[in-house]
């Protein structure tokens, strides 16, 4: 009973997510709606029946079918439907002209063969990388409407004049929809790429600054789940980097065919966002290996880390600074500061090398007091074997299969790693080691921002325009 | 005239690329050419177009738009359209049904308002994430044949006879493409994701292999270049695996459409290729830090890391064979050995931490004689300020821009790390720490198999379909 009244709330949760995500999503919808009571006009209206007729089912067809979320998708798809269409019914009309004469069989079997090969070479054509990538729904439209032209020639008469109405009511579908895409409250795919490379330069920074801050707050309330958390924020920002390769590449393909909607004419560089994003996603690999020493098997004591934890944080906030300081330049479409790599991050990692080098003796692993602290962690032959036994009774009843997965995720653990007897310090030499090679990847980002920045012809750096 | 004689040839390069990279893109296109034709037949042959007519053209756009390469993908598409197609015909029914009776204005008025109702509310609905994952065609075919009958309904008396029409030939349409698809030659997206997957598995099995190795070969002969080079082996097998979030995603989508083509009946559990999935990638990040090692600004001297080449050598080795057991075993359909977590892996584990232990000198950063060898990177305050100045002149002329380029990232490099005076163990340490983290990972990708292999019913492991 509780079950079945919960099914409308888990509805209404759905429905009311989807548009507080993104509202611009709901006025989409009314776009839709708008346009296909537009076209649908065609076939009401008497007087303008009369011109497109029964065709105007093409122009239904066509609002269904191009008019997507955003404008660059939109004229994309509108284009390439225009475009396909001219091309097959050229083609279309060409073989019509070469099988005017001979007799009826010979006409089966040159239409037969023709959309054989066509249909053929066309799906090959298909395949090809840059087809696929621009032109790929133009070739579709480019199969469908030579075969309707083609298998229709042979019981009518006049094919052109199939050919010409149906591109008269796909030309007009494609007018509405480019009139509701990039009129009405347009969506520019451009506009999006551009504020996700900003959301992910600040998610990025975030990520780190947690990351290293939760590595010097006390280990002991930490729960050592495998999984990462969802709604960990270390784990939120870095993953709305690492797989963003797709959504990137499209965005910046839809955004190639939008108009330019600014002063400059030039083509405008794309494709430097992807690149910005490639680089991106490098750092959030170095970010996703910092993470990984919160949660490896070896810790270093919290004690040793005490020592190094001022440098560190205040390391990471340097680097983290320069990303925000990036991501607010971005933000305003100007160049960033010519001070964006300032001298307090070369400060702070050099104050950390003198941490490091102040505590040589961390470095000498054996026989010092803190091995006590590993005590709990060292070999254990005896989890091995308690382990290969398990394994050999593969079907252990379901029930407790997440208890038992429960279980044996630590025993494996001790076998692999925390059987040695590593030197301590060892992880937070890579902690280390890895803080500083973010900040070294840190440089490729200024970089990769700093030429998106030239090419694109963001404003110059000025003082008012603050650095907040 | 030696660039026009080349275009041709780069043409035929594309054309037969395509093909090697994967023959059976050309059995798909001929399977397209195959089933175009023969819904052509539909309307060319004399008894078929009698019961056919005009309605053969919904069987070619069928054809056209439903025909993909894999049979899962077909499947869905097909079964999309069909239901798609069902409920807008039956809902457009139900509309004429209560519009039979009033007046021409009203009716006209009924149509908009509904047109534009089922429009908005469809285009909604494919932003729920569950819709858009499963159902997002059909979705679009149902708001394309609801608007087409609807409107049609205006001038046309027998909508009921339209639908059913456009039914019967969307299922002939269907038909052949699922007999396409499904008898001649199918591609199963479910092979194609079990192959992936064990594709995966074998080349970061290799990548990290060949990282290790290069580690310890001589530094030299290397080429400082930032960008990873597309041909590096390293790059190549790990870049396979992180960018494959949205492709596994989509075959997995697709299989879950597909028929269990072997013995057992019981839902198959493509999901859990999902999450083996995204466990590789997590490996694979740990796979680019260790690279990372390798491109790093500062670097252990050769001398150093001798020192620690063969226990390393031997124990990504060892973490190598473990991967290529997991592939093969999964190659086969069989789970894997209980031996694949061997006592070598914790042997060579030992013999590194022990190697580590017997150098506790190097640990020890400050005034070795070592530190020449660093001398060459030491602070250069300098390089700072050339920087500073290089960048005051941001309209540069273009034509050096790549020289620019190539000067500016050793200066910037030398700023942010090179200047500091690390112990130069620490890179190493860095190395070695994420080599036990990959050993470490390497646990949850067997765990992961392993469960694929419980649930997907793979075959028990015997000896004699061996080890190789």
């Amino acid at each position: 009973m509780a079950k079945m009244r919960s099914f409308p709330v888990k509805i209404w949760e759905t429905v009311s997510k989807a548009g507080r995500e993104d509202p611009r999503r709901v006025i989409h919808s009314l776009k839709v709606g708008v346009a296909l009571t537009l076209v649908s006009f065609l076939y009401v209206l008497e007087p303008l029946f009369k011109d497109v007729g029964q065709n105007a089912m093409w122009a239904v067809i066509t609002v269904v079918v191009v008019l997507e979320f955003t404008a660059g998708a939109t004229l994309c798809k509108g284009l390439n439907r225009g475009f396909g269409t001219l091309c097959a019914g050229s083609l279309a009309f060409f073989i019509e002209f070469v099988t005017q004469r001979p007799g009826r069989v010979f006409r089966a079997v040159f239409i037969g063969a023709s959309v054989f090969l066509i249909g053929a070479v066309a799906t090959y054509v298909r395949f090809f990388p840059k087809i696929k990538k621009n032109y790929d729904y133009g070739v579709v439209i480019f199969l469908l409407t030579f075969n309707l032209i083609t298998v229709s020639s042979y019981r009518v008469e006049n094919v052109l004049h199939i050919a010409r109405e149906r591109l008269y009511t796909i030309a007009i579908g494609c007018g509405v929809c480019l009139l509701m895409s990039l009129l009405v409250c347009p969506n520019w795919s451009g506009e999006d790429l551009h504020n996700s490379m900003v959301y992910k330069l600040e998610s990025l920074a975030k990520s780190i600054e947690e990351c290293v801050k939760e590595y010097f707050i006390d280990m002991e309330t930490k729960a050592d789940e495998d999984e990462p958390d969802k709604d960990d924020p270390i784990y939120k920002g870095y993953r709305a980097v690492l797989d963003s390769k797709s959504t990137d590449e499209a965005l910046a393909m839809f955004a190639s065919w939008e108009p330019r909607h600014s002063r400059h004419c030039y083509k405008y560089p794309w494709e430097q966002y992807v690149k910005l994003g490639a680089v991106l996603r490098r750092f959030g690999y170095t970010a996703v290996a910092l993470h990984g020493c919160l949660e490896s098997e070896i810790q270093t004591p919290k004690s040793v880390r005490a020592l190094f934890k001022d440098p560190c944080i205040r390391a990471v906030q340097e680097v983290s600074k320069v990303l925000m300081e990036l991501a607010s330049s971005m933000k305003r479409r100007r160049r960033c500061s010519p001070d964006v790599l300032s001298d307090h991050l070369h400060e702070s990692l050099q104050d950390l090398n003198a941490a490091i080098k102040s505590q040589p003796r961390l470095f000498l692993s054996p026989n010092r007091p803190a091995n006590k602290v590993l005590s709990s962690m060292k070999t254990d032959p005896s989890a091995l074997l308690e382990w290969r036994t398990k394994r050999d009774h593969p079907n252990h009843p379901k029930g407790d299969a997440t208890d038992r997965k429960a279980m044996l995720r630590p025993t494996l653990s001790k076998i692999a790693i925390t059987s040695l007897e590593f030197s301590e310090a060892l992880p937070f030499a890579a902690f280390a080691s890895l803080l500083v090679e973010t900040a070294a990847r840190l440089e490729l980002v200024i970089e990769e921002v700093e030429e998106l920045g030239r090419v694109a012809g963001f404003r110059e750096y000025s003082e008012d325009g603050g650095v907040d």
